[in-house]
């Protein structure tokens, strides 16, 4: 299942299903069958267990014959990010890609050997924007705005000291963030103000559902800026994978549903590159995973 | 105003005001005036700018009269974390005083030199727990469990790129967090981990109005271990100041109603003793801020 979070005309959020280039209204084709089914994302993952079963069921009975409003061509809608608005931080993972360790070790102030543990930092929920959406470039903050695409593991279920062989039990599905880093924000080496601005979290442009991604370790990944590519991995080079990051951050901070877990970057990020190179206003920040999606986004002065 | 998010036997969390030892539960008063007013102290900061006035105006008129069933003596209900989950990650301030500066130098990988900027970390919401609830003691991750009593401040208004001149207007009051650190689980220097942790956010005993704290930076703060005093200081001894944090913070990230800044520890703190002291199952924290509250926690293993 691919879930999107759409606006259509003057409508607020609401919850679709991606099938066939149709975005599916879920709340309006739960009526046709008489179902109450939520018009938002994270009411969905809550309830996923019994809603993702029945919305698979209903879309497979219904194909060809949907109900009359409750499906759009998705060139019609406005896409949002798939949660527009995260109950808590994101948690984000530094350092999980070794050729990315090696990279910035050399321009940044990280250490040259491999982490031992997940480097956890956070986002703000403020930080996401939806597709299409503008990254800010405040001149008067940074001159360092960096690139950084992600793997974005979205929590199903509550998980508190989770062992490795149930962590991927607590998938719910994945999704694209770009994490974006005003490199020289950083203070006393804490993260979060310099990847935690607003705009600074582009997600989308849906989330797939776990049982789509059969194998979410041996998935491309890249980015370009203005059409040139900057990054081109795969997560089968990350160093601590999805049931590690979810063992090792529910062995102290509980994860909830709609929890996101952006899984770290791969190298090719600005800061790397000799000379450097920095985001812009006027560039077009362009990312994508295999399987998932592309979100694009223009950088903006503000 | 003093706020408090509160149960009384088998009820739900409930909004009340503390006036002369007595809980007045908000919704109630309200509607014994045929006003509809919250039972959450998140609704009542999103409607601040009217609901204070006009529950300052209803309490004064009401003192002696409160309607029946409103009030119970503060002794007979079991107070909640003012907000029980705030609907972001908590903002902290590292190295926030001056002599805290010189100790963490000392026993922890800080710089010596006073930070040039605020040093902004995070909490998850997950780590708040309320007055008189036990800090989690889990011997697999943690030797070095560590004490920071903090002013927490409450922000009422959303805030972005605010003026320094403007910045308290953005404040809806002020409370007590214990911001509880496993020192020996930073990575790669990242504090969410070992600060995020479940119950690692002791939060209370209630949320006094910015109207009823002449000068927020004249203010007593104190912890005590096992009834030992180990911090005792005052806000006055802050580097960046309240107006100076929120103007900090809201430069690059949205600040909004509810959002929550422990604004960083004085001196005292475990790991600059010498020898260190660390937090044991058994032990008994307790801390407090004149003109708020005391909050008294146990330490438990699990």
């Amino acid at each position: 299942m691919r879930l999107v979070t759409y606006t259509l005309g003057s409508s607020g959020a609401r919850l679709g299903a991606l099938v066939n280039g149709l975005v599916v209204d879920v709340e309006r084709l739960g009526a046709s069958h008489h179902l109450s089914w939520p018009n938002d994302m994270l009411s969905f993952i809550d309830n996923s267990v019994t809603l993702l079963p029945a919305l698979g069921q209903c879309l497979d009975s219904g194909s060809g014959s949907l109900p009359s409003g409750s499906a759009v061509p998705v060139e019609d809608v406005k896409l949002l990010a798939p949660i527009p608005r995260p109950r808590k931080n994101i948690f984000g993972i530094g350092l999980n890609y070794r050729a990315h360790v090696a990279e910035s070790a050399k321009s940044l102030d990280t250490d040259k050997d491999l982490p031992k543990q997940p480097v956890v930092f956070s986002k703000p929920p403020t930080a996401v924007i939806g597709p299409g959406a503008a990254i800010q470039h405040n001149a008067k903050m940074t001159q360092q705005l960096d690139w950084e695409v992600e793997l974005a593991v979205i929590v199903g279920k509550t998980a508190t000291r989770i062992a490795v062989v149930n962590a991927m039990k607590h998938v719910f599905g994945y999704s694209v963030m770009i994490d974006i880093s005003a490199r020289d924000n950083r203070r006393a080496g804490q993260w979060i103000f310099s990847k935690g601005m607003d705009t600074y979290a582009p997600f989308g442009p849906c989330i797939v559902t776990a049982d789509e991604i059969p194998d979410p370790h041996d998935l491309r990944l890249w980015l370009t800026k203005n059409g040139q590519t900057k990054q081109d991995s795969n997560t089968k080079y990350m160093i601590f994978d999805i049931p590690t990051l979810i063992t090792d951050i529910s062995s102290g901070m509980t994860l909830e549903p709609g929890d996101i877990i952006a899984t770290g970057t791969p190298d090719g990020v600005g800061a790397g590159m000799t000379p450097q190179e920095w985001l812009w206003p006027g560039d077009v920040v362009e990312a994508g995973i295999d399987g998932i999606g592309v979100i694009r986004h223009p950088v903006v002065a503000i």
